[in-house]
């Protein structure tokens, strides 16, 4: 391992100012970046130049976050907690050559957590130098406003609060902004940038896609597990009572709102969670996300693809199991066949007989026990945005749907980011990929797709089977011991576990 | 990479019950062991014993901190941030065998923070399953109250409350007999226990060394960077009337005290916050340490060695550089011999001739503009406490410096816990150890003498020269690219320092 970190080098010369990095194994990495500052509900605005080098040794803050975190699932999912300001607005570069005219793909991670939580560094898989030196791009992940701070639409309290419902979106837009200005003194080509998130990242890049600021922005998008029916989106005359019974509760009245910029953020959320429930009960969308209007168009499912993403190139893929979190039989592979099939009956009822014999079409040789965690969630709307896309244009998207079983609990098919270590190749540093001769392979297959689609828009490569673009036949890779891709092999499966359990127990997005 | 974790494997049974952890290349990790609880202000009781197997697969909750965390300094010290509650008594285990016939060396790591911060995990160099395997040993690591909750003294108001000047320590007592009574069924030796600790963990061992209550819970100690002139400890009456104002400004009288137990921890916090200044205007200490008295005794350098400890060998030492925060000017080595006296002349006046003719006999070859970061906050009490400690008993002691330089800003001299990483045999994980041809010899020189010291309770290894057991020739081995034990070689130079240099700026401990 060498590490260097000079009073000279690496340095390097943003539009704004100087900043150093450090350099491990080759890797050029620089953290904690401010891209922009932001008064709270405000546009961003770019960075102040300065004078002299300032380091960029440390993440930065991430976005303040509205509940305590809890030490769970750590084996699944290794987190890292951080500490949260408002000033939160900063990015993190890795490269592997610091010299403009390398232009080499970027990268840009958009973080999950719904619209409400997260951070760039959230999970130990959203390191970024072992992507920038497998796949040879440039990495950028990056924070952004989240939750009350990020979506809370004061637009009908004044001129200036106008895009306050869209803030966190403004944020990324912003952030891929000093990515098109900068990153090319990091050895990256502006004019080829891939946004990819997963979950909620991949919910904003579906955002982003409806979103005219960020046109020219960023040219491919990669979306993992990041459609879902998100429910209701927020209604206008919903969202405007939270906002009002909110400030109501803080005693703030509409033409004294600006004091609102100056609550401290604990009793912003005391308040929220105080008025929140009532809300509920009413059928109000109390959750975060942006507020669909002139900034951002609304879910192009229901308003009809935006003209530039006509022309961006996706991957939109999911897991087996996803959020369901129904526990598994123990030793479910010693289970004979009857005691299998009453699992399934359990939960499936009179639907078992004909759910257990689609399964057994769309994945021989798989436990039919899985079938209780099967996702319907996002695999569904995955494949209505895709069909709904191909409707619309012509350029290629892939579908992915990733299907490993990890060894805990006896066997655990995919959940939600499970797939993240892959992507990153980071399976080395993730206790629960730790499935030899499987887990490097898989690796490699994963993450030479994803930069391969980077660099050119097409993610095939020699390491897989033909992926064939998205077309009426639903093609799917499905990342597994053995990849594969699959034609029109699990729509009616989906639709029966879909209608058959309905009350399965799943987190909330 | 392998990882097992099944519905049957790893598990291992406690006193209490069942715990399932996982295997990860062949070594055992148990995390977030519950190993009593406690409630706030009283000491802590062991846990009551369950039914069924817990699991151990996610590190608990980390004590309560006064203050908010702030990213900074990532490179010198990678930090784990940690969700942070009262519920906190966790440890956490790593062992390459889980059989009671085992008998492997336990060594216990006590984290550091002075007696207010820090958790078992704050540190990444904290992860235990290298030392684990390198050293064959049983390593545990363990949460603890700390601040306001570990050390504020209640006992004037009541005798449920008489131990809760020291309750920090008391949970460390009940952590170390849980390792008495449990650490046979991990592999480990329930005889051959050392605590190893840096910082607030080696002033939380010499607390220990001087608490009757840990007699007989572990038999060897290592004092990394620990031993330090605290300042003012508590006196009784200056802590009185901390207790008195905070209640006070709590609106909380002495007869309703219980009231204290349920006061959320932010308002306590709160006023602390509101009535510390005025306190310390007055002399009072008003910082958090283990009161002394019928518990602790007090530090052993005024009150003497307490009797068991007498018979407990010892491994103390500090770092070259430590908390001197002083900036270098760039390029040191580049600098020639007078601009280098130049330097350290501005900042030792009249001393200077003298100072650096002393370092030069001291470290031969060593850059003199090194002189402006050199510890004496540390390597003085040590030297203190070892020539008493050499007074009160036979039993050996070892004494190091460790003297490493780093790359970073042209070369740093080993600041206040830089030695960890080679400690816990943790180099690699830590991107400032990159030192090629360097770090990895001297991670297996420390970590070796660390193990074999654990195992033996002699440090002495073929890796190094030999290391004497400290005398009156104050032998130190001084940890560096080249190993050496040095004699009598710094004492005058570190008093010259002391003295010339009151005021040069330091970090608070």
């Amino acid at each position: 391992m060498t590490f260097t970190c000079t009073s000279t080098s690496p340095i390097v010369e943003t539009a704004a100012g100087k900043i150093r990095g450090f350099c491990l194994n080759g890797t050029y990495t620089f953290q904690g970046i401010r891209y922009a500052t932001a008064k709270r509900f405000h546009d961003p605005v770019s960075v102040e130049p300065w004078e002299g080098v300032k380091d960029a040794l440390a993440y930065g803050y991430i976005a303040p976050l509205m509940s305590e975190g809890i030490p769970h699932d750590e084996k699944l999912i290794p987190h890292r907690f951080w500490p949260e300001s408002e000033d939160c607005l900063y990015l993190n570069v890795w490269s592997r050559q610091l010299d403009s005219s390398a232009r080499k793909p970027v990268m840009v991670w958009i973080h999950g957590g719904g619209f409400s939580s997260g951070s760039s560094i959230e999970q130990l898989a959203y390191e970024g130098g072992s992507l920038a030196e497998y796949g040879d791009v440039v990495v950028v992940s990056v924070n952004h406003r989240l939750n009350i701070l990020g979506y809370l639409d004061l637009s009908a309290y004044g001129a200036e609060y106008e895009n306050s419902g869209c803030a966190g979106i403004a944020d990324l837009v912003e952030a891929l902004k000093w990515v098109k200005t900068n990153i090319a003194a990091f050895g990256g080509d502006p004019d080829n940038v891939t946004v990819f998130g997963q979950s909620g990242g991949g919910g904003k890049i579906q955002v982003l896609l409806q979103t005219p600021a960020a046109e020219g922005l960023f040219h491919k998008a990669i979306l993992q597990s990041g459609v879902i029916d998100f429910g209701p989106n927020p209604t206008p005359d919903g969202h405007r009572k939270m906002v009002a019974a909110i400030i109501d509760k803080l005693g703030i009245s509409a033409d004294n709102i600006s004091a609102l910029e100056t609550v401290p953020f604990k009793q912003l959320v005391d308040a929220y969670n105080e008025v929140a429930p009532a809300l509920r009960s009413e059928g109000i969308d109390v959750g975060w996300s942006p507020m669909p209007g002139k900034y951002y168009l609304g879910d192009a499912r229901n308003v009809g693809f935006c003209d530039f993403a006509k022309s961006i190139p996706c991957i939109v893929g999911s897991m087996i199991g996803e959020f369901a979190v129904v526990s598994l039989p123990p030793k479910k592979d010693e289970m004979d066949e009857q005691a299998r099939r009453d699992a399934v009956a359990a939960m499936y009822g009179d639907s078992a007989d004909e759910i257990i014999a689609e399964y057994k079409k769309a994945y021989p040789g798989r436990n039919i026990v899985d079938l209780l965690v099967l996702d319907t969630r996002f695999r569904r709307p995955n494949i209505d945005f895709l069909d709904k896309r191909l409707a619309a244009t012509d350029t290629p998207a892939y579908c992915y749907l990733f299907a490993l079983d990890f060894p805990i609990d006896d066997g655990r098919p995919a959940w939600h980011g499970a797939e993240i270590p892959f992507a990153f190749h980071n399976t080395d540093i993730i206790p629960i990929c730790g499935i030899p001769g499987v887990a490097e392979r898989l690796e490699k297959q994963v993450c030479t797709a994803w930069t391969n689609f980077a660099r050119t828009g097409d993610p095939n490569c020699a390491e897989l089977p033909e992926w064939s673009v998205y077309g009426a036949d639903r093609a799917t890779m499905v990342f597994d011991r053995e990849c594969e891709v699959r034609r029109n092999f699990d729509s009616r499966l989906v639709e029966l576990v879909a209608k058959a359990s309905p009350a399965r127990p799943s987190f909330p997005v």
